[in-house]
């Protein structure tokens, strides 16, 4: 997606660590027009494709789910990562490592929301290591639902989560596959 | 608001230790047709306000926040709930105790996104001891920027928050304040 390439070559920072902060745009201020512009792509991507729901993570994979979901017209349920007195009953949950920060932590999505019938796009922000969506994933099939598809605005394409996510026989698909970056002098290549 | 009120009457849950259930529409699973019409009555209310960013804070408020935010034609900030190794520099902070959680945390804003020239739309799913919003407006106002109102969907109207506001003298609109609910019963009195 040009326009999304475009504006991480604009805006986004590389930092060492293989960081790359998006932060002025897609995941601590974030830009609706270009939400709107990803959003209506996984629907052009996932056209046809019998989904009735969006499943998300916390935090930042929120307000992606959202905005797509509206072209989608199918609500969204965002897996929580920490248990909350507000969520009871039985959960469905996964154990993830973050990238960003170094940790372990559980996600759990009630079960009320997620059923057999269920047919799921699961879409986040970014893709590193990939045990975010392998997390989710293992949490729909758990509730017995189908994974339709992925849809990731960023993959970090050196490093290993989209070899893992697509040999699990997933259509996964990224706006835009950050192939190398450059911290040093700032450049940044795109998988084409 | 009365969809809203509806929608609350019909799928919300009342627990024991006046906590409101709203997970099957507003802040677990999100009903995105709902959500447009709550962004269009604070567009409806706000009309007018030379509102150019809407803040709010992680997890829930986000999803509310972004769809809002089409109305408005302005980018969203949300606050961070804990220091994350992808947000250096400086930053707006202000601790915040959770009704929910139990607990104080500390939220923080990149000073990259919030200028003096800002003027702010808050935006939230809930308020009850008031807290959490405190927070926000002090990190407004740390800035240099206005607060132009304040957006809630629900409001618990028997605790103390809604007041606490408003005599910090912010225009704060809640589409739903209840009045009082029963756990035993499961009734709810909205304020008109």
């Amino acid at each position: 997606m040009k326009l999304l390439q475009d504006r991480i070559r604009r805006d986004g920072v590389i930092k060492s660590g293989n960081v790359l902060k998006v932060d002025s745009f897609l995941n601590h201020q974030m830009d609706i027009e270009l939400l709107n512009e990803v959003g209506k792509e996984f629907k052009r991507i996932f056209e046809g494709y019998p989904i009735n729901k969006i499943l998300t993570i916390e935090a930042s994979g929120i307000g992606i789910a959202c905005i797509t979901a509206q072209y989608f017209k199918v609500p969204v349920v965002f897996a929580k990562k920490a248990q909350s007195i507000n969520i009871d009953g039985a959960v469905y949950s996964a154990k993830i490592e973050s990238f960003t920060h170094k940790k372990t932590y559980d996600v759990i999505v009630s079960k009320k929301f997620i059923s057999p019938e269920d047919r799921i796009l699961i879409i986040d922000d970014f893709l590193a290591n990939g045990c975010a969506l392998a997390g989710l994933i293992d949490i729909v099939r758990s509730a017995g639902a189908a994974v339709e598809g992925i849809g990731i605005v960023i993959e970090k394409g050196f490093q290993s989560g989209g070899e893992l996510i697509r040999n699990m026989g997933v259509r996964l698909e990224s706006l835009a596959i950050v192939e190398s970056m450059n911290a040093e002098n700032g450049t940044i290549e795109f998988r084409e």
